[in-house]
């Protein structure tokens, strides 16, 4: 069908069609930017700006140290899970949130391997987002597990394999896992499973429940828009909240203004917290998260395709014989991205944003697009394309100052 | 000499000579509230708070994911470093921010476990901070080790004690170790220390290079009112850098963008890092850490000296006979806070809080008053204590409202 998109108007037409059209205004988007990176940082709400400007000033300045009870500072982690929870298909009891993803990725590893019945292998895939793999390797040499890297996982299942770790949808060419299936496999096998929904959560519907899931980790700045480094969330199947966490801090413990000199977990997810959580970042992230509110997953997923189908369409038309698509094709396989290899990408992209368009370069050569249907329009990709065509036909993206690289790529 | 200030107007003299008056108008302070508590979470600066908007609307807002380049939000870790360097006698490359307290606890102990030669005992005190222990066995269970706790530390010291963990000001009494002095002994041991700094950063100088200290750990969120819940601090004695943290992430890797899949520490204290920071936290911290630019630390040691030499002697004057002074009398074995016993301290606390005079109760008796230089007057603590003379005296902190607690103490 968006094969028939062939003038901008015939974009605008399909604004008009949207029925998520309206939740565009509750965000924050610069004049003159076309944003599709809303998978690296998602942008601001006004509400969102708005409670910080309230955290700081009405509940840290003149609330100070009685706020913890008074704004509910205490319950920021639960009031955030419960906003998340209906994102990824999970009972807000089951969600903790705070830490980075690492941080995050760490505890709930080494409880897997805790609940693994002696097996120690941790799997995943080589392509899988490279601070998880760090994460494992530190954790496996702690805990004397392995971790072993293969292209295809499901294959890969035998009796050794503690947990398979991978994040659903691949942060280069955006080729999703069906979740349902692979955690049937993994389980089949006696495997735990953890998924990282860095590019799920938000992004399209996801059922942790529904899969039979074990453990998940996920990122609080991207699609959920909490703000740059927002603090991230764990989720653990309750069949597995008996693990304590090699983690250990007094929001995890059973009774922290007790303190008590031992360590006693908390009952349920709580005992997955530890240190005291960034408020000014927890904040914006629950706010941010009102975004979400009333939105049918089903309709993000719905348009998040037909958006991706028009830029690989729009692509084919104008510049495909310069680029390579690193994406699935088929809308199935894919998350809420495009991807495009070109040798020079880095350049491509420098000279995409000098334009206005905004994505992201991934080494060796992928540009990628991240499409994010609360407030990305039809018209956005469909100018987006047109920029992009121009500068790949005019090579103006072969200029010295295009081809020096920042510190963050 | 403060024993003859017995007026009000003695406690304005001594503020209207004091050098760091001008300071207190960097703070917003809310009106009615005398706030004795910046040990538990400072207050707001005015630059913290305009600096935590402009990165909402301009940093995050405008430039997106740009700004991590744009606005340095790449370098935040190590310019709030370069900030607190000078608090502890430290440099700026020994530093690295963010994470919690905990997190941060957990990569030194391990680090420093690792460094201690085969020897495999955390030493540490009962009243130390609670979550310090929490941390301290999640690890020691990890590596197998053991955390043993002894009233008096030095005299523990044997062949098997691979890292002295302590807090160098008690929680509750504020009592101050001499950080020189056991360090040393420690050393002398053949063991190693780390330090947590959480009531000292800010609060007086701290010489960790001159104390020879092996690591340290700090809060940001009090002395130095990084705003609730603010990142945390770590310091590693060059010599130990070659350590790595079972804690791994891409913001620790030599090159994070390269998004190799093996971990490759960087070189120095960047190793240390691991997920993303929570930037709109950093920022409030980094700004509020102005507050003690050009500010002479002994001139801060000073004043809380005098300021607590003032409260004990005016709780002596008019209410020593209802409560007992927890700290010590002596003001160079006390950190910058004072604490009174008092069986039910919980409802004088909240009586006082109900009257304004913000503190915390610690359980199970103390009543914890701290006193921060930068805004901290003498007229201050002069009021607070006739305001408890007067609950303590009348009574009228057992009204049922002041025994009712709150989910946070």
């Amino acid at each position: 069908m968006l094969d028939t998109v062939t003038r901008r108007a015939d974009a605008e037409a399909l604004d008009r069609a949207d029925p998520l059209a309206a939740r565009r205004a509750a965000f924050i988007l610069p004049e003159g930017v076309i944003y599709l990176d809303g998978n690296s940082l998602g942008p601001v709400t006004h509400k969102a700006k708005a409670r910080v400007a309230e955290a700081v000033a009405t509940e840290w300045a003149d609330g100070l140290i009685r706020s913890w009870n008074t704004a509910g500072w205490i319950d920021l982690p639960a009031r955030v899970a419960s906003r998340i929870a209906p994102l990824i298909g999970a009972r807000p009891a089951d969600i903790a949130v705070g830490d980075s993803t690492s941080v995050n990725l760490f505890k709930l590893l080494s409880a897997a391997l805790d609940r693994a019945g002696g097996r120690k292998v941790i799997l995943s895939e080589p392509g899988n987002f490279p601070t998880d793999l760090y994460v494992a390797e530190g954790i496996a040499e702690l805990k004397g597990a392995e971790l072993r890297l293969v292209e295809d996982v499901a294959a890969a299942l035998d009796d050794r394999v503690a947990v398979v770790m991978v994040t659903q949808v691949d942060y280069r060419t955006g080729r999703k896992h069906d979740m349902a299936a692979l955690t049937g496999k993994a389980l089949e096998a006696g495997a735990l499973v953890l998924w990282d929904l860095a590019h799920s959560a938000g992004a399209f519907p996801v059922d942790l429940t529904g899969a039979d899931a074990d453990f998940a980790i996920g990122c609080g700045y991207k699609y959920l828009n909490g703000g740059p480094g927002a603090p991230a969330f764990l989720w653990v199947a309750p069949r597995h909240q008996e693990a304590v966490s090699p983690l250990r801090g007094w929001f995890g413990h059973a009774a922290p203004f007790a303190f008590e000199n031992h360590y006693r977990p908390a009952e349920g997810i709580r005992r997955f917290l530890n240190g005291t959580a960034p408020v000014l970042s927890m904040t914006a992230l629950e706010a941010a998260l009102e975004a979400y509110e009333g939105v049918d997953m089903a309709a993000v997923r719905e348009k998040s395709a037909a958006l991706c189908d028009l830029m690989i369409a729009r692509v084919d038309a104008t510049c495909g014989d310069l680029v390579t698509l690193a994406s699935p094709r088929e809308a199935a396989l894919r998350g809420s991205q495009v991807s495009f290899r070109f040798p020079d990408g880095y350049a491509v992209m420098q000279a995409l944003i000098a334009r206005g368009v905004i994505g992201d370069f991934r080494a060796p050569d992928i540009l990628r697009f991240g499409v994010t249907p609360l407030y990305t329009r039809y018209v956005d990709v469909f100018d987006a394309v047109e920029i992009m065509a121009e500068i790949l036909t005019d090579r103006s993206w072969d200029q010295p100052q295009f081809h020096k690289r920042a510190a963050v790529t």
